[in-house]
């Protein structure tokens, strides 16, 4: 993506409407947090990803001659507003949540402060590429998750995945939320991954047996030899067929890999696999297992005592299939007026759906002692909390729901990426991304990582914020209520 | 896509199988066929999309010396076979059906014979170029037709489509299946196809009130003043807003396009909002409507009166939300030995996952009185159809069920697209793809349309492959009985 020039891939509303504050010559800064109401599924939390792409995107942004030229022919644009996108460019902040990190609904991912046409310009490609990341990084982790600290689980997605940038990032994200490899060679090439695969079906089926066709592999690979055993049968003759190429390896100084199983019930035969491969005196091989996994598929055949020590996931993962979009959204928080920053909010019949005004940053608070992370706290940017006292928070719905904390740490979340324009924030390699996103996922506890109805985490607002919510709120409601009498 | 190069985009499996063919020295050409066995959702058919991009990927197919170095360092390749690959191109035959056709399950979307080797290298990427814009133009075609004859459709998924390529091509897919635009302006500019948009609530929320966010959006666009009236109180504010300025427009000699309404019961607020329209003199504006659509919320808006001209689907759509994947695959149909295609067959304990083997054909036979398409009948390639005498078809499983046509044509559906590596085809214009797709689609009886439970359409083997199906299914079976013995 760094080398695409994404500038037009936007809805054309942001250029219709940064065209209406070109011709109103609306002054001053806004201000846009990008967040989600619900993480995707049955998640509690997601993961965040993305952001090397969202930066590269800011980065590139610019108006070709040739995209001046399309715009031109709408007919919707003048000439002076044409001239003023030819020297576009993105001067504003851009605060971000690193990649990797657990993140909550309604927390601020990114939070945008720049001149308004250049901050409705990026709504779009914003959310596009953090929400896909997000998406996928998240449900490796459940599936990860599910697989258990033994499990290894590998992304294999690329053929169903929806057009080459979601095979190709959404690979990148897999590997975030922990996936130890992909079969994808370009994501491989592009982010120094581990690429992975052996044969497939069709390896079989072009030589006359079963038993030729692992034998030609085996010529090929002998020291990385692993065999796709479901071609016509399973136990009858595939594990039978593996055992015999495996025992010509040894003969010749090799040791095999193990096999893949894609097809059939893989509790039964991954244990009845497991057996055969240890009476014939390979019991340090390993049961691959793909076809059409998930992480509830998984967990349920870890339950039935599955001999599998490696899963393959495609299509489930790389669409998150039960919940293939996360509903990112980017909302005006507050607007320049005379040079103050004026809070905006958004009402609607659903409370949930109320925006939270104002310029704000985000604290994740964790205990100082077991290093859990007990709550989020989103507050004012202007405000300071002194850690050296208690710390009295509290649900924003419920608000009688109140915890004092004592021995707590604070870490602020959001980071600068860009300051007037200018990155500077680099992003770390993507196994330094991938661990730490283990890490931080360590932090969390086991209750809100459950794959079926886990605990909510709680994500507060400061006092001070929630004050200036309520306030909004009705200032908002009685100003209708006198426009409608 | 055209301008890159996805070679690098594909399963590490098929650069290991590529390597063991070439160690091994397999000859012949391999025949492939790519189809689905279900196509998405409850859709009784598919809407085949994604060839121009697939053609470009085949174009564009090279190793660079990077891709090399890349390759080399995974330990996994010799040096004879990187310089087989640095001269690397695509020397084979690909057959398709045309972007637009209607299109069902077992039919050979594309059928590939080349060289075991490059058959092999470009399975993945075809898979998901052909499985991401079929599975949108697919869904696309069910929203269309859910909007009925005289609704519109608009594309405006952008922000939740699954990365870049997603919301490019996914639009372009939707294009296909029927809607009359996008919001994305990308694919408007790379497609030459409409791009629409308006306004957001970020628009009000950067003014002081909604009247003086109406009044200066009027101001950027008199002559083409949609507003999107939902962001405080859509009947109490919204409208009644939108009326005082539309009021003012018509004084200054402009008529205003209509609203969009984003929230809220769209049947009860466009009825109401239809009849404020109407009463203050404005009877021909449009009601757009957008939030959460898709077809089945599309057919029950309408059954219930909704008064909404324009649909703006957007997450349903662009990620087909309820079945987010096509299940393409891309299987071995026969092999050549000694200058001979012999056909090949995969067993599976699942009679519907059996493959049809051999290099085979494809017609559509249609009424020649109401020219509606009655039947598709596999057939292999040698086999001739003499169209002057009666052509009885079965069904392949339920054998017993016959029918005997008279009045009948044959259309064979695949078409060359590239003759020994050179492309003999070349994509039409993307609105010709979308009327060729209107005109196919008119062409299947309703009963195959309908929303839920749809009638299933016909697709027979002729005789002579069923024939040499059944006999391959023995032979293997019996073949395997033996082995196991």
């Amino acid at each position: 993506m760094s080398e695409r020039n994404l500038t037009m891939m936007t809805d054309l509303y942001q250029l219709t409407m940064m065209y209406g504050h070109y011709v109103n010559k609306t002054e001053g800064e806004a201000v846009f947090d990008l967040f989600f109401r619900k993480p995707s599924g049955n998640s509690t939390y997601a993961v965040m990803a993305g952001l090397e792409q969202a930066i590269d995107y800011i980065n590139n942004l610019h108006f070709s001659e040739e995209d001046l030229t399309y715009l031109r022919s709408l007919n919707l644009f003048d000439e002076p507003f044409l001239d003023y996108l030819r020297n576009f460019r993105f001067n504003g902040d851009i605060y971000a949540i690193p990649e990797g990190t657990p993140v909550f609904p309604g927390e601020p991912l990114l939070r945008v402060k720049a001149p308004i046409a250049e901050a409705q310009l990026i709504e779009t490609t914003l959310l596009t590429v953090i929400n896909h990341q997000t998406l996928i990084a998240t449900k490796a982790s459940r599936v990860c998750y599910a697989a258990g600290e033994d499990g290894k689980v590998l992304e294999f997605g690329l053929r169903r995945a929806q057009g080459p940038d979601a095979g190709i990032y959404g690979a990148r994200a897999a590997m975030i939320g922990g996936c130890i490899g992909t079969s994808n060679v370009l994501t491989g090439q592009m982010y120094h991954v581990p690429v992975k695969g052996t044969h497939g079906h069709s390896w079989v089926m072009s030589f006359e047996t079963e038993l030729e066709a692992f034998r030609a592999y085996a010529r090929a690979y002998p020291d990385s030899c692993l065999l796709l055993v479901d071609t016509y049968d399973t136990l009858r003759q595939g594990v039978p067929n593996a055992i015999t190429v495996f025992k010509e390896l040894r003969e010749a100084g090799h040791e095999p890999i193990g096999i893949r199983l894609d097809s059939g019930d893989l509790a039964y035969l991954s244990k009845e696999a497991r057996k055969m491969l240890d009476e014939a005196g390979f019991p340090n091989t390993s049961i691959f297992a793909s076809s059409d996994l998930d992480e509830e598929v998984i967990y349920d055949l870890r339950s039935q005592g599955a001999s599998i020590d490696t899963w393959g996931v495609g299509t489930k993962l790389i669409t998150s299939e039960n919940a293939p979009s996360l509903g990112g959204v980017y909302k005006m928080t507050a607007m320049e007026k005379d040079g103050v920053l004026i809070p905006k909010i958004k009402l609607s019949e659903n409370e949930f759906k109320i925006t939270t005004p104002g310029y704000k940053k985000l604290y994740r608070i964790y205990d100082s002692r077991s290093h859990k992370a007990l709550a989020d706290l989103i507050c004012l940017d202007e405000e300071e909390i002194d850690t050296s006292q208690p710390l009295t928070i509290f649900d924003p719905i419920d608000t009688w729901k109140r915890m004092t904390l004592t021995h707590y740490t604070l870490r602020p979340l959001l980071v600068p990426v860009f300051v007037r324009g200018k990155q500077v924030y680099q992003s770390p390699a993507l196994s330094q991304i991938q661990a730490y996103a283990k890490l931080e996922i360590s932090y969390l506890w086991d209750e809100y990582k459950r794959l079926r109805k886990p605990h909510l985490y709680k994500v507060d607002l400061s006092e001070k914020l929630y004050e200036l919510k309520q306030r909004m709120i009705k200032e908002r409601s009685a100003c209708q209520a006198e426009k409608t009498e």
